[in-house]
């Protein structure tokens, strides 16, 4: 997240909730500790906590309440990643190594398991039934989303809805969940946190789509990992299932696999580049943006909503 | 489970009960069946749906909307297991492979999370606002008792209180809670779900004490894994710590560790059951059951309480 778009007392806000994470994956066992540190190392954008506290805007705004909820969303969206990458297989995350990499799965496991542990601790705090239930269903979807995953790796002949189904459940949701919370923590009423929950969906799914755009249009220093790693591990993305469509290019692309070689790589993103299909998936990406702004315009004009639209388009924008 | 201590009508609803975990962990993901499968075949002896329905019968008694509570409790309850067995890199569990020994740690990991998400949906049934309060600060307690377990593994110089922390997080809770829950699902009085959450945890302690004393006076087949085994993968149980009491014994027991072998795993067994370590381990046990059975002394006398207090007896004298 380009903090440039947030103002001075939403940039002091936001030191508060880096602290508060570092507190949170504090852990008198070592090993733990060292993991979750690595975890924090490879920073990331925190704009699930950017939502919750724009969000709460929209209600009565304390930042002492309202971080536990920040706090909880971005320790559940990291403990997913954990897993995640065990799940992958993958060495890397924002070009630094990962736990499963930097000791093992078994390791992973378990400081994902903590994680989450510490993100539901966090959220005892909000004294809000509905909180609750909200987020155990964001946790439902969130592990479901991970069986997707695996479910659909490698699985070529899935369809655009098997996509939209999988970023819904691996980003959008938390991301609407957060928006959500946020809101329904400050005890803003019910017609504002479904505004949120739906503008955090729609500006989600646009993320996500862009995510996996970048995957093809990257360099490997802007992303932390080798540009098409994505499909190398089996994840099928917007850009891969329209280039897919064209029938020339189906037989490369069914070909790969995890001990495709760099080189193999290198022509197969190329490939897809050329096809329209980045093309293609921006469209959409742009489609969901489009409703994400859309839904601000019923909300109240406070100063809370403009950074909000400033994000949905710096997401839309972004390179990396 | 002992089913006789059940009437005829509780063994109807606990079929329903199994019927529905078989429901519960179907997957149209073929390598996620089998492995629920294979924790199904295991068995086990599914005391916290007991509790639950029993606890139910304090308040208003629907085996339809109360199965939901009880096969979401038993879920979260395998899902943790099969993160134990990870953590404890445990080959057999009731005499059948463990499933990170089946296939491997990162399979046995989301299934572990495939499980919990599955509890979550079915929790998401009942219209309950404590009820998910409760069932989130369980999950929590779960996760840092499989923290806990790490960290005190061959940590020979932790003393009784932490040993009962730990089994308070591993078992005592989630009986607890399940009790507890059976009552809150059906809209009993807060007295009364207090209590039940109260005997579940005696009765849980105790369960715990009596499952850690069998592993050295069980035998093999009895234990479905060799005797022993809790303390050679670096468990410090409570016979154990009475025994590392006796600074003649103590030298033996803290040379113990994974590689330890199975003949001299049969001596240290020896050692500590001539110590008096297992008497003094089942007179705490015995303590927490009376503490149970005084629990239920203030609750209405219907017949579920009658069962509640024979099955407390029952795992006070159980053998395997």
């Amino acid at each position: 997240m380009k903090l440039t778009l947030l103002n001075s007392t939403l940039k002091a806000d936001f030191d508060i909730i880096e602290k508060e994470m570092e507190l949170a994956i504090q852990s008198d066992m070592e090993l733990l500790r060292n993991a979750s540190v690595q975890l924090l190392k490879a920073g990331g954008k925190r704009i699930r906590p950017v939502f919750v506290l724009l969000s709460a805007k929209f209600g009565s705004y304390n930042i002492h309440t309202i971080k536990n909820t920040a706090v909880a969303l971005e320790l559940i969206h990291m403990a997913s990643l954990v897993h995640d990458d065990v799940i992958d297989d993958a060495q890397l995350r924002r070009g630094q190594p990962t736990i499963n990499h930097l000791w093992n799965d078994r390791i992973a496991m378990y400081t994902g398991d903590y994680i989450l542990a510490r993100s539901l601790e966090y959220m005892t705090n909000i004294q809000n039934a509905l909180a609750h239930q909200i987020l155990s269903n964001a946790i439902i979807e969130v592990c479901m989303g991970e069986i997707d995953q695996i479910k659909d790796k490698y699985r070529f002949n899935q369809n655009i809805k098997d996509y939209l189904r999988r970023i819904k459940r691996k980003t959008a949701l938390l991301i609407a969940v957060s928006c959500e919370l946020g809101a329904v923590s400050a005890g803003a009423d019910e017609r504002t946190h479904r505004k949120l929950y739906k503008f955090g969906y729609f500006v989600g799914m646009s993320y996500q789509i862009i995510d996996d755009i970048l995957d093809f249009t990257g360099s490997e220093k802007e992303l932390g990992k080798p540009a098409g790693e994505d499909l190398r591990q089996g994840n099928i993305t917007l850009p891969v299932l329209y280039a897919l469509r064209n029938e020339k290019l189906r037989p490369s692309i069914l070909k790969v696999n995890e001990h495709t070689s760099k080189e193999d790589m290198i022509d197969i993103i190329s490939v897809i580049k050329n096809s329209g299909a980045i093309e293609q998936a921006y469209s959409v990406s742009r489609m969901y943006l489009k409703k994400a702004i859309n839904v601000l315009d019923d909300l109240p004009p406070i100063k809370a909503k403009k950074i909000l639209r400033d994000i949905a388009l710096y997401i839309g924008k972004r390179k990396y």
